[in-house]
Formats: C-alpha cells, sequence, structure tokens
C-alpha cells in the first residue's frame, strides 16, 4: 500500500499538464443547466463522461429524469451518467457522486478571463467556471482509474458513480432515480462518497460530517381586495404590511435569538465528543469578516461562529413578496403580502414539529392584534438536517488519506447550507455518507472568477486515489 | 343673471350629443405621458387645444418645460398651454388648471371596451381612457367660452387657462414654469379653480378645501459588503433585514396610531366650525368597504373614517428595496435593504419637523438594538398639506353656483391625497384655490373602464359656467 501510494502520487504529480489540458477541456463546454439554451451543452458534457468512463473500461448507463419546462420551452432534461468500474465481490464497492452542470457566467459579470477558458495565474490557481464546482472532482475520478491502469495497479475496490447535470438547478429528478436504483444500481453499494464542497478555510482539507436542514415558511397577510392609495386610505384601514412587519418583527431577535416557543426544544446537547472537534479548526474571526466583507458578526470566537453555523438553528427575514420593492417612491398600500423566512434545523429537530410550532405562534401572535385582516402560515419547503458517525470506517479511510496526502490531520466539519442529495443518499442507501471536498474556501464557486487552485486538483486526485485505497483495506 | 343661467343650461343640454362627439375626438387621442411611444400623441393633444383656443377667439402661448429620459430616450417634455380669454380691467381673472395627458390603457388589463374609443353604455356612463381624468373638465372649459359667443352672452369673467401634459408623470417642469410666470402671465389672477378630482360619493357635488401632505421616508439598513447565503451566515451575522423589520414594527400600530412620539403635537385641534362640515356628507361606510372590496376598516362610523382620510395623519409601510420580492423561496441574507414609508401630513404638521422626530426616534430605537449594522433615514420627498378657507369668495361663488345648478348645497369636502399643482398655485400667487370636481367617486380614474357620466360632464359644463357668473358677481 504504502509503495503504491507513492508510486500513485509521483505519477500524478508528473503528469499536472495532462490533468490541467483535461480540465481545461470540459470548462470549454459551458454546462449551464439553469439556461435554455445552454442546455445542448450540458447534454455534450454528459456525453463527454460517457465517452470518457467507455474509454477506460467502465460499463456505463445512463437514467433520463424526464422533461422540465425552461424560459417557456419544454425541454429533457439532461441524463444521469452511471458508471460501473470493477464488480469483484471480494472488494467493498464505493459509490461517488459529483454533477457535470455548472452556473450561469458572464464574462460582464465581473470576471478577469474568459469564463470557459481555463487559465492558469502566476499564483497557480486554475481560472474558469465549474472548475472547483464541480468539474475537477468528477474527472479526478476518472484520473484515479487511469492512473491505476498506466501504472498496472490492481484498482482497491469496485466503483460506482453517478453524475448529474442538473444540481445548479435543482437536482430535477435526480431523488426519484436514486429512490429507484437503491436495490438495482446501487444495490452493492457499502458507502457513500461526494466531492462538492470546500475545506472551513485555506490551508487544511476537511471531513465534513454535517449539514443544517432548512423549512422555508410564507406568512400571508390579505385585507383588502386590491392595492389601495394611501393617501385615500392610510389611516382608514388595517394594512396587511402593518400586521405582516408586526408578526415578522416577533420572530428573531437582532442577536439571532428565535422567538418562537419550543423551537429549542429539541436541538441536540453538545456532547463531550463533538466539543472537541471545534478545537484545532483551521478557522479565524477574520475569516468570517472577509466573506461577509463585514465586521457584524454577533460572536467574539470561533468557536461560537461556527456552532452558529453548524450546530444551531436560526432564523433569517428573506424579504416580502407584493410589497413594493423598487428604488424610488410608490405610495401603495399592498392588499396582499408575503413574508418569507427560513429556520435552518438540526439535530434532532423535526420538520412537522417546526411548522406547526411556527404556525402556532404567529397565529397567536396574530390573534393578539385584533386586526381584520386574514393570515396564512405555510411550510413551502422542508429539508431534514444531516450528521454522520465520524467514527465510521468510511471516514477513517478518509481521514488517513488526507494524513498520507497532507502529511496533516483533516478538520472534521459540518456546514451551515444543505445539500439535498446527501441525506437522499442516507436515507434511500442507509450506507455511511462522506462529503470529502478537494478546492478551498475561496475557490468562488457560484461568483465571478471561480478557479481551483493547481495544488488542490492535483493532490486532491491523490486523495481521492488514497480515499479509495484506504476503504479497501479498512476494518469494517 | 338668473336669466341667463338658465339660457346657457338650456343650450349646454340641447348640445349634448355635440360634447359627447368633442369628448369622444379627445379620448381619441392616446395622451399617455408614462410611455415613450406615446409622446407624439401628447403633443397633438396639446395641439389640439392650441387650435381650439384659438379657434374661440383665446390668446394662446406655450411654455416648453424642458426634456426627460424615459425608457432610455431623451424626450422633449409636451408643452404647458396658456390661454387667455378677456383683458377686461373690470372683471376679476379666474385662473383655471387641467392636464391633458392620461394613465396608461390597454383593453388586455380588462376594460370592457376599446379604452381609446368613447362608448356611451346604457346606464348613461361615457367610458374611456382620460374621460373623466381630466378631458371632459379641461375642454368643458371651452365648452363654457362657446356657449357664451353662440348665445351672444357677456363672459363673465377673465379667463386664464393653465393646462399641463405630463400630469401623470409627475409634472415634470411645470413648478418652475408657474413660479416663473407668477409675476407675468399669471399677474393679475384673482383666483384658482382646479377642476381634476371627484365627488366624496356618487349623489352629491362638492366642494374640495383640503389636502394631506405627504413626507416619504427611506429607511435604509446596511451590514456585509454582500449578499450572503444563510446556510452558512444565518445565525453568525447581524442580519440588516431583522434590524429593518424590528424598527419598521416600532412606527406604527396595527390600528393605525403612529409610534413616533411628537407626531401628534402639532395637529390642529378640531374646531366646531370643522365638526359642522362633517355633518350630512355623502358618505355611507358601505362606501370605503366597497372602494376596498374588504371590511376591513379600522372605524365604525362615518365622521372617524373621514377625518382619519382627512384631518389625521397616517403612516404606510409601502416595501422594502433589497430583499426578496418574486414568488418562490430564495435564501438570501440581503445585505443593504431599504424600508420605504410615508407620512401623510395635516394642519399644522410642518415637514422639517416631522423629518427630525423620525430620524431621531428611529435612532434612538435602533442604538437600543446594539446591532453592528449601520442606519440611515432620509426624507425622500416631502409636500404640504393644503387647507383653503371656505369663507373665501371663490368657495361662496362655487357654492351658490353648486346650488343653481344641482339644487343642493354642496359637500364640503378634503382628500387624503396630495394634488401638488394646488400648493404650488398657492404658495406661487398667494390666491384662494379651488377643487372643483366634475367627477364622481366611482369613476375609476386610472383603473380600467374608466368613465364620466353623462350627467356629469353636461351638468359640469353648466357648473364651471355658473362658477364663473357667480364668481363674477360675488361681493370681494
Ligand atoms: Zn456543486
Ligand atoms: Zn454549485
Ligand atoms: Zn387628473
Ligand atoms: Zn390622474
Amino acid at each position: 500500500m504504502a509503495d503504491n501510494h507513492e508510486k500513485i502520487a509521483t505519477y500524478i504529480r508528473q503528469n499536472e499538464k495532462y490533468y490541467i489540458q483535461r480540465l481545461a477541456e470540459v470548462v470549454a463546454i459551458p454546462s449551464v443547466s439553469g439556461e435554455a439554451a445552454r442546455r445542448p451543452d450540458v447534454f455534450r458534457m454528459g456525453e463527454w463522461l460517457v465517452n470518457e468512463l467507455k474509454r477506460l473500461g467502465a460499463s456505463v448507463e445512463t437514467r433520463a429524469p424526464g422533461k422540465q419546462t425552461l424560459e417557456g420551452k419544454e425541454l429533457d432534461l439532461p441524463p444521469v451518467v452511471l458508471g460501473t468500474y470493477g464488480t469483484d465481490a471480494k472488494k467493498k464497492t464505493v459509490l461517488v457522486y459529483g454533477h457535470y452542470d455548472v452556473q450561469p457566467a458572464f464574462k460582464s459579470d465581473g470576471w478577469n478571463t474568459d469564463p470557459w477558458t481555463l487559465v492558469e495565474d502566476s499564483q497557480g490557481r486554475l481560472l474558469g467556471r465549474g472548475s472547483t464546482d464541480d468539474k475537477a472532482p468528477v474527472i479526478s475520478w476518472l484520473w484515479v482509474i487511469e492512473a491505476h491502469q498506466k501504472l498496472g495497479i490492481d484498482f482497491p475496490v469496485n466503483l460506482k458513480m453517478c453524475f448529474e447535470g442538473m444540481e445548479e438547478s435543482g437536482s430535477e429528478g435526480l431523488d426519484e432515480i436514486i429512490y429507484a436504483e437503491a436495490d438495482k444500481y446501487f444495490k452493492d453499494v457499502d458507502c457513500v462518497c461526494i466531492s462538492d464542497n470546500y475545506w472551513l478555510g485555506v490551508e487544511k482539507p476537511c471531513l465534513t460530517y454535517g449539514l443544517r436542514g432548512i423549512s422555508y415558511f410564507n406568512l400571508t397577510v390579505s385585507g383588502p381586495g386590491k392595492d389601495l392609495h394611501s393617501g385615500v386610505f392610510g389611516g382608514t384601514v388595517h394594512e396587511p404590511m402593518t400586521d405582516l412587519i408586526t408578526l415578522m418583527s416577533k420572530l428573531v431577535t437582532v442577536d439571532g435569538k428565535i422567538l418562537v416557543p419550543g423551537v429549542y426544544d429539541d436541538v441536540a446537547p453538545r456532547t463531550e465528543a463533538e466539543d472537541k472537534l471545534y478545537q484545532n479548526l483551521a478557522f479565524k474571526l477574520d475569516d468570517i469578516h472577509s466573506a461577509t466583507e463585514s465586521k457584524t458578526t454577533i460572536f467574539d470566537t470561533e468557536k461560537e461562529v461556527l456552532m452558529a453555523r453548524w450546530r444551531n438553528p436560526s432564523l433569517s427575514l428573506h424579504g416580502i413578496e407584493g410589497a413594493f420593492y423598487s428604488p424610488g417612491a410608490k405610495t401603495v398600500i399592498p392588499a396582499k403580502v408575503i413574508g418569507k423566512f427560513s429556520i435552518r434545523t438540526v439535530p434532532n429537530q423535526e420538520p412537522a414539529k417546526i411548522t406547526e410550532l411556527v404556525r402556532k405562534y404567529i397565529e397567536s401572535e396574530f390573534a393578539k392584534l385584533k386586526s381584520k385582516n386574514t393570515i396564512s402560515v405555510d411550510c413551502g419547503h422542508a429539508g431534514k438536517w444531516w450528521v454522520a458517525d465520524v467514527n465510521h470506517w468510511n471516514y477513517v479511510a478518509a481521514s488517513k488519506a488526507v494524513q498520507k496526502v497532507f502529511k496533516a490531520s483533516p478538520d472534521f466539519t459540518r456546514e451551515g447550507g444543505s445539500i439535498p442529495v446527501t441525506l437522499t443518499f442516507q436515507e434511500a442507501l442507509k450506507k455511511s455518507v462522506l462529503l470529502l471536498p478537494m478546492g478551498k474556501s475561496d475557490d468562488g464557486a457560484h461568483s465571478i472568477n471561480e478557479k481551483i487552485d493547481k495544488r488542490n486538483y492535483i493532490e486532491g486526485i491523490n486523495l481521492l486515489s488514497s480515499y479509495l485505497h484506504e476503504v479497501g483495506v479498512v476494518q469494517v
């Protein structure tokens, strides 16, 4: 093993130019899932993967998730590409996931270079849309297969691959396919690895073992049958905006405490083991200051910030539908307004219970107002939180791989946002899911000048390779 | 005089068909000031007035208010048409104002008929965009001149006319022209009459002697340097929306009481004389229920509703700029949000003092929040309230004219909204200004299916004529 690791690592480092050229090849395919005109490019990117997998001797199948309507056009959804490399019953089977679609990008948004041409700058950054999210990670799995073939090294596991083309547009149709294939294509899977997130900072690799959930609410206040002029009606009617703003002001304090009674009841108490994971993380207050371009953090210590992001619920007010929102001055009394807010949920909060607590609280606060308007509260979308057992062999293997490649122990991190496919794999396959990021927190996925550092890409290929080797030998 | 009144009234009633046909002629000119493509039609409507005034022997001048940028195009503003009919030093000089532009209208908005074709329905309603706002009133002044000529009756006053083509788009450039002409074209004016509002209800004519003012505020809360994702940052930073909603919730109660300390201090106490004006008004609670298409009125009596609309200040929350406002769900933490609200002001509130009270209150409430965000409060626009002396001879004359034409005393009304030109004439000319409406409250100015009742139009011409006769003889 140790020999193989060094042998593979050396080969991969020697072929840096080749890997960069291949990344340039896929960045040049503008596979934007959110733009109807780019849909053929998304399909083209899917075909690229199918062809490469075949070239490498994997067996490939695709699943068509169906159709969608976008910009008024009915479009075919790009295929979910399923690949299998190896079917040795004596080996473990690892399922890896990634996405081959990307966010939109326009030079005019402020890119320094053409987003569809991979550019290496003087600091070793590889700039281009999709470089870090998620094309480098996806194709790296292929380079791991290829390196083993070139070096004549036995592949350490059976590899199942699931690459989708709609992740940046809500992963339409993916969940259904995963559930449908759970006992079929994904039948023998022993563990899952997703490489589609980022290091906590810029110095140190991490393994990500938790995500918050989200419950998104619409609070509708209805009054008059049509919008009214505030000159004529101001002061004479119960204005829906006044009721809504009053109710929204009762949801959360300025320092982030949620005011809905009972909402904290089911939050899991901190354990000693969890507490330890917060020690020595590669995270400084300056990191959040620079990420928010401000010093408006509520807390004074790194640990408090990370606990607020990872393991405590939060409530954000996003906006209001139906009210005036443009620059300038309009003197309308809106007839019907919809307040939008969401609660980020954590273990062991149950979405259904959260919805009930929110509804009951808002209805009782509204009753106190004695307004003649009417309200309704509904949870438009609820996605559950996810937390994995960091002692599972999947994490033990990943931790050893990080140690081998980076000569350091990984941070164990959680994230504040949701990556819905994680929970889907967890629930459909009932196997350990690991998030194993390749890029850094400053890569700018979804932003202008998206990049992946050359080192993160090349050592990332090494990391994925080592991870598979460690999975191959880890004690179950 | 009495003879002349009947003679003119009979002539006008006999020529009903002619007046309707002439109204159809101007409704067919789609003089929408708010659409760049319709600008030539606004000019065409201005020329129509110039030509008619010349045909009737008035002297006509125009003033060009300059240019504006609309829909990215630089456009000439339509002319202010100034007409003079009669210069007899022994007669009083009456200045009348109206506007020849109209609101946009599209059949697809829900009109039952083509908005640019005047249609008389079975209930005697004349339907068409601009019919009541403000084309019938404007051209009625011309028909008063014409009727006197046809009947060989001496015109009772000198008439000055000021017709603008930008009223529906903020009267750009008008104030400057009025101030510039105050000592020139408008030099000898003794009183002003504006026919551009509506009866309180649908049964009884009114004279309007007051308008509320408006102070429009922007409350800006700034936090992070850019919008943040609530998954990553929710719970860790002071969110501008939370601060803003908290502050906005402290401005007004659900039943309309303004919470800014000191804001009621300068509200004029009710006098016995004012109280009497509220008696026997043609207004029922059902009128506000049908106008708002709801039963969300705060008050249970007509008098309270009208006092809230006319003589008490009110505060309305209009919306938020910078927050999420679309259907659907977006999980943004907006970086900078601007709350929009306005206070309708009444005698004797001073706009500058109101701004200071609002600023001081919001700043002190914000300080209590101990947020790391920053705020600014500014009054984007302040227009003062206006109240006229109902005992002025201008009102006495108008009241007598109503009595003659409608065999009833007029309601004396105020309005909750502002008509800025009223205050401009008042302040520039320092003469009594009277609002003498022709249409009814249900005419639907600015709405689909705008109409003026045939009776209101024809008897409206009579009313304007009688008004000028009464002004001619009233004791000053
Ligand atoms: Zn991604
Ligand atoms: Zn992404
Ligand atoms: Zn008007
Ligand atoms: Zn109007």
